[in-house]
């Protein structure tokens, strides 16, 4: 009986905290995003001191600390590890150097691609061969592949208005090249980075082979390289690559996803997800993508905790593990769920990069679309208007079948892909205005969410 | 006779060209835009090769002879430069040193601002005071403040969402501190620095003296070490700065506006110009402000040019100089214009960064301000979606009493301030992408107010 008065009571005291003008809640959670430096200082810890936090690394375990101290520090009501099996790939030697006879020699700037076998310590000597895309090579054919490195040279398309589109059109030469290539013979595969950018960042990622394949090695090389190695072609198709990349997949290792929560006052078993992936390449800081939409999601947990905003279902913040490999974080999460029957109400994924927030995406039709958007009308102040249907994240999509509404947070597009997966994704290139008004727009949408039960 | 029918000819012909679906023009614009790396290889120049560009100096001369190519290469049918007197001020040695018997001895980052007059060359050894504003300096009075440098370290108000409104907030200790100190006794000002960062740019900008007041050295320090000089004062209130900054101004020079036009074909004698700024402060690259709004407004040039978009009225690029100081080009070019009894029916100014672009705002009213604010529903496949009433800049003012509607372009506004009048505007913070869908952006707007003569 006691107990239950207490509880009475705080539920109480609950709705009169969260019973304001949600205006006025907005307004103090954009101050106090803007007004704070933590969720800066966070990322510049994960940058600085946990850079290539890769699957199975010694990083990576610092980042999984880290983040749980700072989920403890943000006034998480619990946090806890939760242990995800994942890949354990090591890049060795690289190098690759073009000889031509015309031309002279380069070391061209090279990154091996995630999960792609390596060449021995000795490498591989090949003559090359450019191509665009998989009808190229289908009709050049064995004859004319067999035996050569096939270079995948087919820009980014840098027309598309959402750059996110000009990454799908390029990025299946990345992720399936090799396998396309080993059909027909080729000892290796060179990738044109996927990038908007003439630079000489090599931007690296995952690849996969085909089961049927001969597995080869693949690296990406950068575009100005790219296009110097298309231009040396051009006047001498006899030119020659010695390639070393002896990278290799090490047996899985035991990583952790990191998770807090605050427990919800009113319905506390259901659950709204906030997370971003807390693995990075290991070449790379790994600012944009995606240590800043870990940092964001702590900082859903400070702002309701210093803010006293007590939401009615339990929201929990999630640095999911091994997104960029493959995704065991987010299906060990959605897994764990499943086998506790948790009601899984929301997941918002924050991993387009730290730009200015433009709004939202939202897996939904119909009604639910329709009042999802008109949530729009409370972000006028703030500048944020696209609030569109559209997917939610790899991470947060295997919660989709538990029935969790799939939210995607949408920054800018447009520079998102000149550091994507390379050495240039860093802390420097993070402003603190875009990270703090992102943390603000997402806070603000998990709150609206819950308050209005959408 | 004849000369009357080859004109009608010619107009026939340029109807037809520019007799295509508004849509498809967009959207040819923006692939232009984003295609083409004019734009950006002009910005790179401007920030490389022309560092510093502050009015009267060699390398503004340099930035004029390079646009007025770059006008001529875009495809306008006139370029010409226009006489504009500027102001020339020069800076001298700079030094600030900080002496504590408790904290120690520390070099502060500092930069004169713009129009200060200087110290002698042995500088000025004071002690200080710390104020926030204009009102703590009048209560502390003559006796408190007689003698020394007075220090202004009202910060940026972060928690604004626009960052121009804590740019604006905290703006006047800078352009007004050193003649409201005067009055008061102070040897002179040091200005925090108006910026969002906490970091070791100096951010400088231009000072006025009020008429009356004795003229007295203005600096301003970087953000980190207006933290430290407060954090110091606390423990020692007796600490002392000497100051060494000899900048000082010479006599007037002349200089030019750079000017390029593609002339009307129905309409020719009214104009519709767009513009930025040509000059920058001595002590940075000016990528942001403004050689941006320079490169776009060349690019609206080249992109009518290349896509053979004839204009009803001509249309003209501007590269006003002397934005910075005292925005004699702007009032060139207007005083011109009313001598020659030109129609300026509209004008454009980019002068807020080189971020991915929101919008525009308008300095109309009814239903003239519905129908630019319609225009938004072209731009809605592009994202842009601020359409505002609002100001133009302060280079185009001039043309308001000539009629012509003031429009601003509006970038997102979180990072400019950043960059803004320090070392930290670099070619390198620009996004070739941010660039060119402002680019593209402004060039789409200019062509539809024509068309549909708004």
């Amino acid at each position: 009986m006691h107990r239950i008065t207490v509880s009475f009571i705080l539920v109480l005291v609950a709705v009169n905290m969260t019973a304001q003008d949600p205006a006025k809640v907005l307004s103090s959670v954009y101050s106090e995003a803007l007004g704070d430096r933590t969720a800066y200082n966070n990322l510049g810890y994960l940058c600085k001191k946990t850079k290539g936090r890769i699957d199975g690394s010694a990083e990576a375990g610092k980042a999984v600390e880290y983040t749980r101290q700072a989920l403890l520090q943000a006034g998480a009501d619990t946090v806890w590890l939760q242990k995800v099996k994942v890949p354990h790939w090591v890049r060795g030697n690289e190098k690759c150097v073009v000889r031509s006879s015309v031309n002279g020699k380069k070391d061209l700037k090279i990154t091996a691609l995630g999960l792609s076998v390596g060449t021995t310590d000795r490498g591989i000597t090949s003559h090359i061969i450019e191509v665009h895309n998989f009808d190229e090579l289908k009709s050049l054919g064995f004859s004319k592949i067999h035996g050569k490195i096939v270079f995948f040279n087919r820009p980014f398309d840098n027309t598309q208005i959402n750059s996110f589109a000009g990454y799908g059109g390029a990025v299946n030469q990345r992720s399936m090249g090799a396998s396309e290539a080993s059909r027909y013979g080729a000892t290796g595969v060179i990738v044109r980075s996927v990038t908007p950018s003439l630079d000489n960042f090599p931007h690296t990622g995952v690849m996969h082979y085909a089961d049927s394949v001969n597995k080869i090695p693949a690296v990406a090389v950068s575009t100005l390289d790219a296009e110097l190695l298309s231009k040396w072609l051009k006047s001498d198709s006899q030119l020659s690559v010695h390639l070393i990349s002896n990278c290799k997949t090490l047996p899985d290792v035991w990583s952790d996803n990191v998770i807090g929560e605050i427990r919800g006052y009113l319905k506390p078993e259901e659950f709204i997800t906030v997370g971003g992936h807390l693995d990075a390449w290991d070449i790379t800081e790994g600012a944009h993508d995606d240590a800043g939409g870990c940092v964001q999601a702590i900082e859903t947990i400070r702002i309701f905790k210093k803010l006293g905003i007590k939401p009615k279902r339990t929201i929990r913040a999630v640095m999911f593990m091994n997104e960029e490999m493959s995704s065991t974080g987010g299906r060990t999460y959605a897994a764990e769920a499943k086998k506790k029957n948790e009601v899984h109400y929301a997941a918002l994924e924050s991993d387009r990069g730290v730009m200015s927030p433009r709004g939202f995406s939202f897996d939904a039709e119909g009604l639910r679309l329709d009042k999802l958007q008109a949530l729009g009308s409370w972000f006028a102040p703030y500048g944020i208007k696209d609030f569109d249907k559209g997917g939610g994240g790899s991470d947060i999509s295997p919660l989709k079948s538990l029935g969790a509404l799939q939210i995607g947070y949408i920054p800018d597009s447009q520079r998102y892909f000149s550091y994507h997966h390379s050495a240039n994704d860093t802390f420097e290139q993070v402003n603190i205005r875009e990270l703090q008004m992102g943390s603000a727009t997402i806070a603000s949408l998990i709150y609206l969410i819950d308050l209005f039960d959408l």
